[in-house]
């Protein structure tokens, strides 16, 4: 080792063998997003002897007694520390009871089960049979339950809590419930009576098709507006919209579709919204866990800020519309920017998460968040799932699906062992409002600077109050300082309320 | 270690071992296409971490002690392991020799350096100014001196084999100038009537454009119906056509003109030689040393086979020129067969090597293989470069170029290190000649079957004399099993003859 290698802290070691880790997991990134955009059928298996090799690579560095060693020295010597350097060392020491915690053995189960389910439930969704699934959806669940409890013992909370915190650091079910509680009460009368008034306000469609290309040239032109730097980035297709990379090397995805431009759009704004995030964090702290996002509730607060609360609004549709008009070479009253914003503010009652409106997309998922505890727990057995399913449906919509291929085989998050992730998407909803009321007490005209194409006011305040600030704080802290309070539905519904039924 | 580890042989160790260098590598292959292909221009940076950080990791694996003591073992033991085997770790041997030769800090100073010189290297180019990368070239030239010279001493050879051996392991200087003279005094007579010639027999130039979007589609039809496997291999586009990749995962490239489509045509036809290549390797030894190709030359072999001998030839345009027609939407006397083959067969006194035509290649060959030597062994000096390249031109070609950027400024390989690299071409060029006479003795029908489409002789020919072989045999034996022989520039000699000069 060189002379000048004993001359570092115990932290630095820590600093530059973290900085492995990140660049594996950047490999990673890009194998995994070559995967869904264009590598051939054929290559799935090499390709996952490689992401096996780099997620070993990984692991073996976690795992090691040096590390732990390297965290206990380290940690008994963070007086000396910069107030960022503690935050990174306290992250480290998360990564690595997360690693830790769970025995390489427990990892393999984890990762044969959910390959395997992950298969049963395209077969099963296809013959739209719950069945089929459900032995190997138990075997799945038998391992998650293992690792809830060991990293719950770690963590010292309860098992599906530690799951929880694996997504949304430090967020728990108590909170969580009354959060739920809250939407649970609110968003049905708002729903209802939205779809009452749209009724009788109904929106011209667009007929014909507007080809794949121009929908791309249109999502990169407002990307580009949105100031996404395409030198560290790209936009492609893909089955599914999704973000993969690091800020230094960003990739997002849509999903186009001729005959509804507003899907891919959407998508486009989305992912730009989880893009957005990344490229922000702090540049100096690239390589470091603290330099990483807070969590994906946080992150698809993000996405949801910049596709729900930003690209459905009026403003930016008298943005936009010009735009489609001259890249699609369409015009007429559908492409008008009032008749736009209508239409991607429709609420319908879908049984469909991925197709649900602003409105009604939190109760999907209160939904699907019961119904995961009493699995969990096993309050509920899987093969009563599809009626249970149906029976919360009718309950809080009003209408239960007639197929599990509508139903319970829509998601593909349990078979691949995501419990604790679909609270995610209703907190992300929560902090994309309150975000916006921090957003617009402090820069009251971003939202007329979007209607004229300048977002340069909203990524700066987002930019200043979140992005940049990467792990530094926690979610608790992070959201007092940019919002001034901790998550509170009454801003999401109230939020809701003055978009859809204003007096 | 779990148990059943304690019973594996040293050689099984090994080969577990160098599986994890083959999964390494490949995805170091699939990082490189990337940054060619679709890598935005500023994630430049993180590549770079992301390459170093996999040559790291192989190199660890290299380097270790274990894997010294294993080799030992494992030779001690070698009577017991079967030819395959054997040969396996006599590859193992060869890259452990290669690797442990050279010292971590010569491995960075060769990175720095060549990369500080490629850079120079596409400004000098530019701004055609040799005395820009010369002394940059010249620090290259110390590292690589440096580097052959304990190749050398580990490899027992001279420094400058030790470069040829990396290439084209086995063959060393004394073969290659014997070649070479037959071919500087072959090759001459044979262009200066070959031009005379063709100055009476014009051929139809095209007119107009063929969008880039028909080429791909022709490129990729003729590819098919090659057999090129689609569901383990992609074609896209790059500035230089390449190929990158494992037989699990294989991508060439090719750099397509609207103006010339034949340019396109002949990288797709060369790359798909490189990869049908690749995609022959024997598969049971996949991850291991000896189910790799046998070296640059052989391989150049093989892509120069398909491009120059197949590709240029009556029978494939005869194929072909069908295609052409109904792809591109084309017709009329240049698009027939025989016109087509005239012009893909033209021979010209370019100055430049990649666009030379197949008799007058390998006299470029020749001129850099002089100049290489005499610049290695200081014999020449860098400054005196430029008016030995033009006189060397003078000398063989009949023509001297007017700039240095048409002269010693048009190739990276030694800006970039590759010393010892460029005889592989011309080797190359011999071995596909002599491929093709061992290939027309026994199955004399094959290229009449090209004309009809049908490449499946051709390729079971070149899967079973060498494709499948990989590195079971050394270069020379297999040169004698599979074509009687070993490389000899007369059949090189009388191929093109019979080519470009029937009587």
């Amino acid at each position: 080792m060189p002379k000048a290698n004993h001359r570092l802290t115990p932290y630095l070691h820590l600093e530059s063998r973290f900085k492995r880790v990140h660049v594996l997991r950047s490999i990673t990134h890009l194998l995994r997003w070559d995967q869904e955009v264009l590598m051939p059928t054929g290559s799935a298996a090499i390709r996952a002897d490689q992401l096996a090799l780099l997620d070993m690579e990984c692991s073996s560095i976690l795992h090691s007694r040096r590390v732990a060693l390297l965290l206990d020295k380290a940690e008994a010597g963070e007086n000396a520390l910069t107030d960022w350097q503690r935050a990174n060392l306290r992250e480290m020491r998360r990564l690595w009871h997360r690693a830790n915690a769970i025995p390489k053995r427990l990892l393999n189960s984890l990762h044969s089960s959910t390959t395997r389910a992950e298969v049963r439930w395209r077969r099963a969704h296809e013959e739209n049979n719950f069945s089929l699934l459900a032995p190997l959806q138990e075997r799945v669940l038998q391992v998650v339950r293992e690792k809830a409890r060991r990293l719950g013992e770690t963590l010292k909370c309860s098992p599906y809590d530690a799951l929880l915190d694996e997504h949304d650091p430090g967020r728990q079910t108590r909170e969580i419930d009354a959060l739920f509680q809250a939407l649970e009460k609110g968003l049905p009368p708002i729903i209802e009576r939205t779809v009452q008034d749209q009724a009788e306000k109904p929106f011209i469609p667009f007929s014909g098709t507007i080809s794949i290309a121009r929908q791309r040239d249109l999502g990169k032109k407002l990307m580009r507006c949105m100031g996404f730097p395409f030198d560290k980035g790209r936009l492609d297709e893909s089955l599914h919209p999704f973000t993969e990379g690091t800020s230094e090397d960003l990739r997002i995805t849509s999903k186009f579709d001729e005959r509804n431009f507003l899907t891919g759009l959407m998508g486009v704004l989305h992912e730009t919204g989880h893009a957005m995030y990344d490229f922000g964090l702090p540049p100096d702290w690239f390589f470091q866990p603290v330099g990483r996002d807070r969590g994906m509730a946080l992150h698809e607060g993000m996405a949801l800020f910049l596709e729900m609360i930003v690209g459905r609004s009026r403003e930016f549709m008298r943005f936009a519309a010009p735009w489609m008009q001259r890249i699609f070479g369409v015009s007429g009253p559908a492409w008008d920017a009032e008749n736009l914003y209508r239409q991607a503010t429709r609420v319908s009652k879908t049984l469909i998460r991925m197709d649900a409106d602003e409105v009604t997309y939190s109760l999907h998922i209160l939904i699907r968040y019961d119904l995961e505890k009493e699995i969990f727990d096993g309050t509920l057995r899987l093969k009563d799932l599809p009626e249970a399913w149906n029976e919360k449906y009718r309950q809080r919509l009003g209408r239960a699906p007639a197929t599990a291929r509508e139903g319970c085989l829509q998601d593909s998050h349990w078979p691949t062992a995501y419990f604790g992730y679909f609270p995610s998407y209703a907190l992300g909803a929560i902090t994309a409002s309150q975000v916006y009321n921090g957003l617009i007490r402090e820069r009251p005209d971003a939202f007329d600077a979007v209607a004229m194409g300048d977002f340069s006011g909203l990524f700066d305040w987002l930019n200043q109050r979140i992005y940049s600030l990467g792990s530094r704080f926690t979610n608790h802290e992070l959201m007092e300082q940019s919002t001034g309070e901790n998550l509170n539905p009454d801003l999401f519904l109230s939020y809701l309320r003055n978009k859809y039924l204003p007096s």
